[in-house]
C-alpha cells in the first residue's frame, strides 16, 4: 500500500492495467474501498489469499484487504492511518516468508507520519530486516536497464558519508552484491567496478588519499578472495556506455555518486532492490509525491519495473 | 600544441581534416616538423601570421612554428621540450590579445613536466590569467550539446571541496557565469540551477546543513540581485532531460557532481571553457592520454567541439 495520501494507489491501479494480460501476477495489500475510489475504470476483487489472487488477476486487481481507519486525503498524510500502513508491510512480508508470494514490492511511505505513530525503524529496510529475522547487513541496489549501482554509504550528509566510509563496509557491500548477482540475477561470475571517492580517483594521492587508505585495500582483499573486482575507477568516466560494458554493477562510495548517473540515464525505470534479506523486496525509485497525488500524472514505469524485477528475482531464488 | 608526447598533435591533424572545408579556420602553434611526421596524409603549411593562416586553411593545416629542441617520443614526456610548450601557450594568448585570432584552444599539457622546467602556475588557467592580466576569478565551465555545468570547487579531494565551499564562492561563480552566458553564449536572461551538496539537497537539514548555511544564502543574495537562479536542487534528479530543460547551466558544488552527469550523457563532446578571462579559451575535455598517443585511436570529437565553440564565443564577443 505505502502511504495512502501519496501516489502509490493510483500507480498500483496503472500497474495492473499494464500487467494483467501477461503478468507477472501481483496482489495489492491495501484498502479495497480507497482503490476503488481512485480508479473507477479498474475492477477490484477482494481476495483472502495469494492463491485466490492468481485466479482473479487476469480480470481484476486482487486486493488482500487492510482497513484504513481514516478516509485518506490525497497529498495530506494522516497519522491515523499509520498503523494500517505498517500492517500492510507486515502482511506482505509474512506472505513472502510463508512462500505464498515470491517477493514483495513496497510503495513509498512517509516516515515522519509513521514515527508519530510509534514506528521505531529508520525506514522500510530496517523494519523488514527485523520482520524477517535477517542477519548481516542489508544494502540497497538501484537497477535500471542501463546500469546497476550499489552505494556503500547511503542516507547521510556528504561530509558524514566520507567519514563513514571504511574498508570493511566496502568489502561487505561487495560480498552481499556478489551473492545477489549470482543467485538472483543469474550472473555466474559477476564483474564489479569499485568507484574512487575523489576526482580522478585521487590522482595518486594529489586529490585525496581514501583510494590508497580505504578503497584500494578493500579491492585487494576482495581479489584475494577470488572476486572479479576492478578499481578504484575515476568516478566521472566510469558511467559512460563504453565503461558500463565492462562491469555488471558499480560499487559507489556515496549516494549521489550512484544516483546521479542512474537517474540521469533513466529517470523513470530505476528500481530499488534490497540485498541481504531472506525475502525478495523491491521498490520504485520515487517518493510519495504528494504534490501530484491524485492528478493522474504520476508515472507508473518504476513501480511496473519493480514488480517485474521482483518476479524475476523471486523465480531465480526459487530455482536456486 | 600541448604536450608533444601526448595525443594533441594527432588530434590537431584530424581536426583540420574535419574542418578544412567549412571551418572554422584555425592555426596550430606547434612544431611543423613533428606534425608532418605524425600525419603524412595532411598537408602542412608554415605561416608567419594568423592572416596568412586564413588564406591557407582550405588547402593545408597552417602552422605558426614553435621549435621543439628534442624530438618528441610519443607517450614519454620530455622536460627538454617544456619551454617550447610554454612558448606556444604564450604565442596563442598574444594572438588573442592582439585581436588576430578570436580565441584560443589548448591541447592538454603535462603539468609535472612543466613544473620541472620552472613553470610556476597550477595549470593553464592560472598561467593564462597572468598572461592576459585578468582580474577577478576564473572558473571552468564544461559544455556539451546536452548540458552545461560549472563546478564551484574543482581540483581538490572531496573532503576538501566540502571544506572550501562558501557562499561567496557560489555567488562569484554564478555572477561570472551569468556574464559569460549573456555576452558569449547569447542567452539574454540565463536561468541557473544551483545544486545542493547533500543527498536530496539535505532533506530539510536531516542529511546535512550546507544547503541552509551556505547554498541557500547564496541563492537568496543572487535573487535579490535580479538573477534567475533556482535551487538548491536535489543533485540526483537535476540532470534528467526534464530537469535540464528548466535551466541553461547547472552550478555544481564539487568536481564529480558536475563531471559525472556531463560525461555520462556525452563522453566525447564535452568542452572545457574558461570563464573570467579577457580572451576566449576552450580546451578538449581529456588529458594527454600517453597510453594511446600515436596509435591513431584517440577521438578528435572533443577538440573539434572545442574549436567550434571557441569560434562561436569569439564571434559573439566581437559583436557584443
Amino acid at each position: 500500500m505505502g502511504d495512502p495520501a501519496g501516489i502509490g494507489g493510483e500507480l498500483t491501479l496503472r500497474a495492473w492495467q499494464a500487467l494483467h494480460r501477461d503478468g507477472p501476477c501481483f496482489v495489492a495489500v491495501d484498502d479495497p474501498r480507497r482503490l476503488a475510489a481512485l480508479g473507477r475504470d479498474v475492477p477490484i476483487k477482494q481476495v483472502a489469499s495469494a492463491d485466490a489472487a492468481s485466479g482473479a488477476f487476469a480480470k481484476a486487481l486482487p486486493v488482500l484487504p487492510v482497513s484504513l481507519p481514516a478516509w485518506p486525503k490525497l497529498g495530506r498524510p494522516d497519522a491515523a492511518n499509520a498503523k494500517a500502513v505498517i500492517q500492510s508491510i507486515e502482511q506482505a512480508a509474512a506472505l513472502c516468508l510463508r512462500g505464498e508470494t515470491s517477493g514483495m514490492v513496497t510503495n513509498p511511505i512517509n516516515k515522519a507520519a509513521l514515527y508519530d505513530a510509534g514506528f521505531a525503524y529508520p525506514g522500510h529496510t530496517e523494519f523488514l530486516a527485523a520482520l524477517t529475522g535477517a542477519t548481516g547487513r542489508q544494502i540497497m541496489m538501484l537497477a535500471s536497464p542501463e546500469l546497476r549501482v550499489v552505494p556503500v554509504t547511503v542516507h547521510a550528509s556528504l561530509r558524514n558519508s566520507i567519514a563513514m566510509l571504511t574498508t570493511e563496509a566496502i568489502v561487505a557491500a561487495v560480498r552481499t552484491t556478489v551473492q545477489a548477482l549470482q543467485h538472483e540475477f543469474g550472473i555466474a561470475r559477476p564483474r564489479l567496478a569499485v568507484a574512487g571517492l575523489n576526482p580522478h580517483a585521487g590522482e595518486q594521492g594529489a586529490l585525496g588519499d581514501e583510494e590508497r587508505t580505504i578503497i584500494g585495500p578493500a579491492i585487494a582483499a576482495l581479489r584475494e578472495g577470488g572476486i572479479d573486482v576492478s578499481g578504484p575507477w575515476p568516478p566521472d568516466t566510469m558511467f559512460t556506455a563504453r565503461a558500463r560494458s565492462q562491469y555488471d554493477v558499480a560499487i559507489c562510495m556515496y549516494h549521489d555518486q550512484a544516483l546521479i548517473p542512474l537517474k540521469t540515464l533513466d529517470m523513470d525505470r530505476g528500481v530499488n532492490v534490497t540485498l541481504g534479506l531472506p525475502i525478495v523486496r523491491t521498490s520504485p525509485d520515487h517518493g510519495t509525491a504528494y504534490d501530484i497525488a491524485g492528478k493522474g500524472v504520476a508515472d507508473p514505469a518504476s513501480l511496473i519495473a519493480a514488480i517485474q524485477l521482483a518476479a524475476e528475482l523471486g523465480k531465480r531464488r526459487a530455482n536456486a
